[in-house]
C-alpha cells in the first residue's frame, strides 16, 4: 500500500496491521490481560530496539493500551473500574519520588473543535495544587505527600501562531516540573475503536503522527524529562476510511494490486486530506471520555 | 444504486445526480445567473409538480443556491457581496406586509457539536427587536417600518428530549409570528461544497432529510405560514463518500453493476450510517459562514 | 425604608428582615430541622393567607429553604448527601401518578453571565428519558416506572425577543407535561447565603422578583400545572448592598431616620439598579452547584 | 480613608481622586484631546518621577485613557473611529523596526467568568501571522511588511496552578518576540467608566492591581522587552461601592472623619474583599468592547 500513508495514532493498530506478514515481530514484545468482569482488555507493546520501532512506525517505547467497549454505558462503577485501571498503568510509567512529583498536565487540542476538545475538556475536570502547595506547603493537605500539579492548554498554532511545542517548552523551562503528562485525541483506523480504547505511553508525542498539526515533538528528549502521552482516538482519517472500504472491494475481487494505479482514486483520497470522520454524537462522547480521564489522572497523582 | 440512501440536502446536487440520465426533466425549472466580479453563481430550481418532487426526492418549492467559494478569503468586501446576495435572494421569498412582518428564526443544530453549531451562532449575531417593538413601540425605530425580530434556539432532541418540531410549533402557536425562518447545517454529497454554497428554499425542512436527528417537518404545512429554510453544507455523509469511491473503483474497471452484491462493502457502509466527515479547520469555517450569515438576514429583515 | 425596594427572592431572607418586628406572623408556618452531621439546615416557610403573603412580599406557597454552607467543600460524600436532601424535599412536592409523571424542566437564565447561568447549566447534566420513552417504551428501562423527562433552555428576552413565559407556555401547550420544574439563578440579600442555600417552592416565579428581567409569570395559575421553581442565590443585588451598609451606619449614629432624606445616595443607589455583585470564583461556584442540583433531579426523577 | 485601599485600575481615576488636595501634581503630565464629532476623548497622564509614582499609586510611565461612552451604541462607523483611535495610540507606543516587529498578545483573565473573558475574547477575533511568516515568509503577504503577531491565553492560577508570568516569562523565553502586549479587564472605581474606557499604558502590569489574582508583574523589567497593557474597566470593586457611598453620606453630614472607627462597617467592607460589581448586560459589553479592541489590534499591527 506504498503511496499512501495509512494513518494511525494507535500502536495496537499498527501493530495487528502488520500481524498477518509476521507472527512474531523482533524487538517487540506484547502483553495481555483482562479485567474480566468488566470487560478491559490492557495491552502493553514493547518496541525495543529501532528496527522494531521502523516497521512499527512508532517510536521506541511503552504503549499500554486499555480497551473498555463499555466506557460509554451509563453504570457509574464501571467508569471507576476504567479510571483505576487507567490510573494504575498510567502510575506503572510514572517516576518515583519520596517527596511527591510535580507534573504539568497539557491538554492539546482545539477547545473549539468538539472532536479535538479531549485535552482541554479534561484539564476542566482536574484538581491543580501547586500553586496551594507553594503558598500553604503541605500543611494544605494535612501533611499529605501530594504532588505538585499544574495544567496549561497550550491551544492551536492557527490561534496562537506557536507551535504548541514551543509553548509548552517555555513553561517546562519556567516552571520545572518533573513529569510532562499530554493529553490528545488521536486518529484511529477503525470505527470500532473511537471513543472507548485508550492508549498510555512514554514515547511522547510525535511531529505528523495524529489528527491535527497542532503538535511538534513533546518527548523526554525535547523536553528534558519523563513524558507520558495519553490519547483516545476520537476520529478516523477520512483518507484512511476510503483506502480501507477500496482495499476490501479489490480484495474481494481478488485483484489487490490494481487500484494503486487508479489515478482518480489517489485524487479522490488526497482531497481528504485534511478531512475527518467523526460520529454525530461526538460532544456526549468527549464528555464521558474526558470525564473518566479527568478522574483518572487525580487518583494516579494526588 | 439502490439500496443504498445518498444522503443530501441540496438540491443543486440532487439535480446534478440525475443530470447525466435526463437531460431537461418536466416540471422542473432552472434559471442561473452570475455576480461576476464576485464570483459568486447564483441558481434557482423550481420543483413544481409532484412527478418532479418525486424523482428529485425533495418537496415542491423553490430552491435557490448561492455559490460563493470565496467565501472563506479573508476580502470583508466580498463577504459583504455575499451577504447582499443572500440577503436579495431572501427577501425575494418573505411575504410583504405594509406594516412590518414578525419574524421567528430558529437555529437548529447542536452548538457543542462544531459542524453542527451553524444554526444557533447565526442567532448569535442576529439583531433582536420584538421585544422592543412590542415595548417602544416604533418609535424606538425613529418611526421606521421595522420588523418584529425574535429567534429561539429549540436544542436536539437527546437533550431535550422533545422534536424539535414540538418546540418550534409551540413557540410559534404562542407568539404568532408572519414568516419561520429555520437556519440549519446541512450535508453535502461533495466535498467540494463545503461551507460555501447557501441553499434558500420555500420548502420547509423535512423529517429524514439532512445530517442529524434534530428535525422534523418545519413546513408551511405544519406550522401554517410561510417557512423558509436556510442551509449550508457544513459535513458530508460518511457513507457517501465511501459509496461515491466505489463506484469511481468499479466504473474504472468497467462493472459498475458488480459492487451491489459486496456484502462487505454492504455492511463497511451500514456501519459509518452515523458518520460525518468534516474539515479539521471546522471552527473558522463555521465562524465565518455564520456571521455572513447573521449579516444577511440583519440587512433583510431591519 | 420606604422608597427602596429590597430586592431578596429568599422567602426566608423576607421573614428575617421583619423577624424583629413581630416574632410570629399569622398566616405563616415555619418548621426546621437539621440533618446533623453534614451541617445541612431545612427550613420550610408556609404561607398560607393572602395578608401573610402581602407582608411578606411573596405569594402564598410552600418554600423549602436547604442551607448547606459545605456545598463548596470537595468532599464528595457531601455533596451526595446534600444531593439526597434536596431531591428528598423536591419528591415531597411533586404529584404522585402510577404509570409515571412528565416533568418539563426549565433552565432559566443566561448562559453567557456566568452568575446567570445556573439554570442552562443543571441541563446540561439531567437525564433525558422522553425521547426514549416514547420511541421504545418503559421496555427501554426494563419495564420500571420511569418519568418522561425533558428540558428547555428557553434563554433570555434580550437574545430572542421574547418572554421567557411565551416560550414555556408554548413548549407546556404542546407536549402537555404533568409538572413543570423551574431551576433559575436567584438574588440574595446577604452575601454569606452566596451558592450555598437552595430554596424550592411550589409558588411558581413571579414577573419581577429575582435577579435579571429573564422571567415572566410561570406558575401554576398561568401554567395550568404543577410549577415547582427550584433556585440558588448567585448574586446580591448591588443596591441592597448599598442600602443595607448605610443603614448600619446610621443605625452606629443612632439616626436611621435620616438618611431616607439625603438626594445623594438615592441617587447612587438608582443608578446600581442595573447592578449585581458576585464572587470572583463564581465560574467554580455555579459549576459545583450546578452538579449538585443535577444530580438532585436525576435521583428524584429518575 | 487610611485602612482600606480603594482599587482602581485606571490613572484618571487616581489623579481624580487627588484632584482636590493638589490641582497641579509635581512629576505628572497631563495632555488631552477631544475626536470632536465621536466624542471620544484622550487623556495621557505622564508619570515621570519616582515621588509622583507614589502619590498616584502607579508605576512611572505613559497611560492613555480613550473615554467613548458611545461604545455601546450601535452605530457600526462610530466603533471603526474608536478602533482607529486606539490603533493610533496603540502605534505610538510601539517601536519601530523596519523589516518588521514581533509581537505577543496576552490575553489575560477568566474565560468562565463574563467580566473577566476580555483579554482571551480579544484574542478571539485577532488576525495571527507569525506561523504564517515562519513558514511562507512575506511571501505570504505579497512581500508587505508584516508584523509577526502570535498570542496566548494563559489561564487563571486557579486552573494552572501557575503564576500568569510564569507561563508569560516562559512563552517570551521560547520565542523571543519584540514587545508583548497584555489585554485585560480591569476595576474602576465607578460605574460610570464601565466597558466605555479604554486605557493604554507602557508601564506593564502590576502584581496586586486590577480586579482578579491572575496577574503578576508583567513589565519591561520583569520580561526584558516593551511590555504595552490594554485595560478596559469591567467590574466595580465591591468594597470600593460602599466605601465610596459611605464617604457621601458622612460628608453630607459633616462627619467625614466619624466613620473610620465604625468597626461593623469595616468587617462589612472586608467582607466583600472578594466580591466584584458588574452590569445585568455584562455579556453584550464584554462582546462589544473585545470586537472593538480586536479591530484595533489588527488595524495597529497587520
Amino acid at each position: 500500500m506504498a503511496g499512501f500513508q495509512v494513518r494511525t495514532d494507535l500502536a495496537l493498530e499498527a501493530r495487528e496491521s502488520m500481524a498477518e506478514a509476521k507472527k512474531k515481530l523482533h524487538g517487540i514484545q506484547v502483553e495481555e490481560y483482562e479485567i474480566e468482569e468488566d470487560h478491559i482488555h490492557v495491552t502493553r507493546v514493547l518496541i525495543e530496539t529501532k528496527n522494531a520501532a521502523k516497521s512499527m512506525g512508532k517510536p521506541i517505547g511503552t504503549y499500554i493500551t486499555i480497551e473498555a467497549p463499555e466506557i460509554l454505558e451509563p453504570d457509574e462503577d464501571y467508569h471507576r473500574e476504567i479510571s483505576e485501571c487507567i490510573s494504575k498503568e498510567l502510575l506503572s510509567m510514572l517516576p518515583k519520588k519520596e517527596e511527591g512529583l510535580s507534573v504539568l498536565v497539557v491538554g492539546l487540542g482545539n477547545r473549539e473543535v468538539t472532536a479535538d476538545a479531549l485535552g482541554p475538556r479534561v484539564l476542566d475536570n482536574l484538581m491543580i495544587t501547586r500553586h496551594i502547595m507553594r503558598t500553604y506547603g503541605k500543611a494544605a493537605y494535612e501533611n499529605k505527600c501530594v504532588n505538585e500539579i499544574s495544567s496549561i492548554e497550550p491551544g492551536v498554532m492557527a490561534k496562537t501562531g506557536m507551535e504548541t511545542a514551543e509553548i509548552v517548552k517555555g513553561v517546562v523551562e519556567e516552571t520545572q516540573p518533573d513529569v510532562v503528562v499530554v493529553i490528545d485525541a488521536l486518529a484511529a483506523r477503525s470505527t470500532k475503536r473511537l471513543n472507548r480504547t485508550i492508549q498510555i505511553s512514554n514515547a511522547g508525542i510525535q511531529p505528523g503522527s495524529g489528527v491535527g498539526n497542532h503538535r511538534n515533538a513533546l518527548t523526554e528528549e525535547s523536553l528534558g524529562r519523563t513524558v507520558i502521552a495519553i490519547g483516545v482516538p476520537t476520529v478516523v482519517d477520512a483518507a484512511t476510511i476510503v483506502v480501507d472500504a477500496m482495499e476490501r472491494v479489490l480484495k474481494d475481487q481478488n485483484k489487490p494490486e490494481e487500484w494503486k494505479d487508479m489515478e482518480r482514486i489517489h485524487k479522490a483520497v488526497t482531497q481528504l486530506n485534511s478531512m475527518y470522520m467523526t460520529g454525530k454524537d461526538v460532544d456526549s462522547m468527549i464528555k464521558k471520555v474526558s470525564y473518566t480521564l479527568s478522574e483518572a489522572l487525580n487518583m494516579a497523582l494526588i
